[in-house]
């Protein structure tokens, strides 16, 4: 559809890991060596940070093994940040870096800020008359990029989660206890996506199976009530569990536990809103007994209990990224989309850079029932399709074998860059 | 070796659970059925609470399904207590639901407490000259209980917890930060065995491998020592990766993070060391960012990412306290031998219980290295091999199949018990 453009490919990776968003790079790699326009197959290292810096691997010099390795190894393999790019200098450096490797493909696999940075990028090299073309590879385990009906990275966070609190939940059920709440604190700050996931552990679909009060972000949060919710609960069940995103908000709107940190993008950083509940429990329901578990950045790296349905969809959006591009597409974000309602299957579009940058997809509120504390099954036919498939992680000695590049650095062209 | 015992069997579940201690069960009733002079197979619920209150469910009753999904499922299938046996009254009440059911051969999993009340039983029913035999199968994520050479539910934790801390360093290693301080708190209330096996996780036995810094109960916290080897590694590493066991304690030997509720043991409710961490180090090093997770719950039930060695050896000390019962053996508890320290081996030999009863084992201090945040050769050489094979977790739905016991009640034969 459009003239072939010669030249070498660019991937890196941005923001916070996902357990699949190496099988998206695996995806990238895999496919270019497919194409005879595509020359040399770079990696920049911690995303648009190294690439200011000029710090690039030559990924077609890596093993078949590490390539398959990718598959199913969490974290960002190429490194990740969260680089916030600071000035029109940044932006005219990456097309210098560009220039000198004769990068002509460019994939940028992360979130909203990932797809915002990779939308000025392609939008300033045309303004430059520079042929480049740039697909975003959409990465969150948040699921909150618009557009596409899901993200890579989502269908295991909320597998990983889902198989936690069952567990949890088998334990809390077996302690005979008639007075116990257990809090599971997960990721999401402003959206509740992964937090509904959780209900995905229920046996049944109703109220009274665990996990019994889903506290989303978009239900502001009233302690009278959530009390009263903990005790109507404790009447009927040997303990009440509660799964909280660790963005849940007061009545005006504020974070319940809001850290004083604040990442480079003005995000706040959160976290204890869990054992915030577990005081709030312990204070105002005599004689209760409350624990909390957070599962931090381990929900996020869990390959080990990964979906194997997101790890192949992760894969095909990386393939997907390189034959769009080779197609003579740019400025789009390569989407998931849902083909059939009732028997699952996906396939992949594209959407504008444009319209993704830092867009948010909100939770559906019509998804949350009207109690405020549970999911409806919307929802679950949403999300189960997701989390279908267990990914065979190898284990070595124990724990799972993950793997590391050799990471030939490709030589510098520029003189070092001072941001 | 002595006269047979005819009637029947009660098998019963007490403490925290583990991933693998319906693995016990599964042994204890497949071992049942093997010898006629067992008529039935009882096991009562919420281990001694619900014997007392003589809620008993038939296990021969149970499909073959359920015994062999027991195999896999984490929790206590038959429910757990942590009820304090009051008086001489409970006892006596215990050897009367005993004598009610023709409970000749008694069989109770758990821990210190448990096998010291096992003991109590045992020595009550000899004073009264009730025919009884009683056999204690180990059980705690702990590793505490004397003389085995561990314990069936540690393999699985510390699995968990090394896998689970290998995923966290990858994704703390590709985030490309040099000032990052990850901190996972684990269980472990007076011994660090559970913090130790996070070093399971490290590729290199080396300190600049992560877990950077191992924080045991058995060393003293000395919070200025601690941010100088925090800033240590950070100097070499662009993260600090910090596992901390709960019951870390100060110079003056009180917990560091210590709750304010006790169980009805009298131990202390510990957890919050890992956020009181993450604030010592943003407080005390600039423009460091510090987070933590408290895997709490999850790390005892994670059946998905359990153990094999583990799981066949709960399973083998099940059958094997039935088989000493039958062969007139009562008062012991089971233990573990490792048959040969270069290839790991292990078969099962016997304990008293009078000398397993409320002692603990406490973790080996010429096992740290003597910087007090790392743990030897020696460790490794012990638990490796308790973590090797991954259980095979059926999977329906994108969630493990766990199974539930269809529970039929035995009829009571005495009056409702009051304690």
């Amino acid at each position: 559809m459009s003239e072939e453009l010669t030249g070498n490919v660019l991937v890196a990776q941005s923001g916070g890991p996902t357990a699949v968003i190496n099988a998206s790079l695996a995806g990238v790699v895999t496919e270019a060596l497919n194409h005879g326009c595509i020359e040399e197959i770079y990696g920049g290292l911690n995303g648009i940070q190294g690439i200011l810096n000029e710090e690039l691997i030559d990924l077609a010099e890596e093993s078949q093994q590490a390539i398959r390795g990718l598959r199913y190894t969490p974290s960002s393999a190429l490194g990740s940040c969260r680089y916030k790019m600071k000035s029109q200098e940044d932006y005219e450096r990456v097309l210098q870096v560009f220039q000198a490797h004769n990068i002509r493909y460019f994939f940028y696999i992360g979130g909203n800020d990932s797809q915002d940075t990779a939308n000025k990028i392609s939008k300033l090299a045309k303004e430059r008359g520079y042929g480049l073309r740039v697909i975003g590879i959409p990465k969150t385990v948040d699921n909150d990029l618009p557009i596409t009906d899901h993200c890579p990275g989502y269908g295991s966070v909320i597998k990983y989660i889902a198989t936690t609190v069952k567990e949890i939940a088998l334990d809390n059920e077996s302690m005979g206890r008639h007075d116990f709440v257990s809090i599971v604190e997960v990721m999401g700050r402003n959206a509740g996506w992964i937090t509904a996931g959780a209900s995905l552990a229920k046996r049944r679909n109703e109220v009274d199976d665990p996990p019994h009060l889903i506290l989303m972000p978009e239900v502001r949060f009233d302690p009278t009530a959530f009390i009263a919710r903990v005790q109507e609960v404790l009447r009927k069940s040997p303990y009440c569990m509660v799964v909280v995103g660790e963005g849940l908000t007061d009545q005006d709107g504020n974070f319940v536990a809001a850290g004083s940190s604040q990442d480079s993008f003005g995000h706040s950083a959160l976290g204890g809103v869990g054992e915030y509940l577990r005081d709030l429990c312990e204070q105002h329901l005599g004689g209760v007994k409350a624990r909390s578990c957070k599962l931090g950045i381990a929900q996020r790296a869990a390959a080990h209990c990964s979906s194997q349905t997101d790890n192949d969809e992760a894969f095909l959006a990386g393939t997907a990224a390189v034959k769009a591009a080779v197609d003579g597409h740019t400025d789009k974000m390569i989407t998931l989309i849902r083909t059939d309602s009732d028997f699952y299957g996906s396939e992949t579009g594209m959407a504008n850079l444009e319209d993704v940058a830092n867009n948010e997809k909100p939770f559906p509120t019509q998804w949350i029932n009207e109690d405020g504390v549970s999911i409806n099954f919307q929802f679950y036919k949403y999300a189960s399709p997701l989390i279908q498939g267990e990914v065979q992680v190898p284990y070595e000695n124990g724990t799972p074998k993950y793997m590391n590049f050799t990471g030939n650095r490709v030589s510098k062209e520029l003189p070092p860059y001072q941001s």
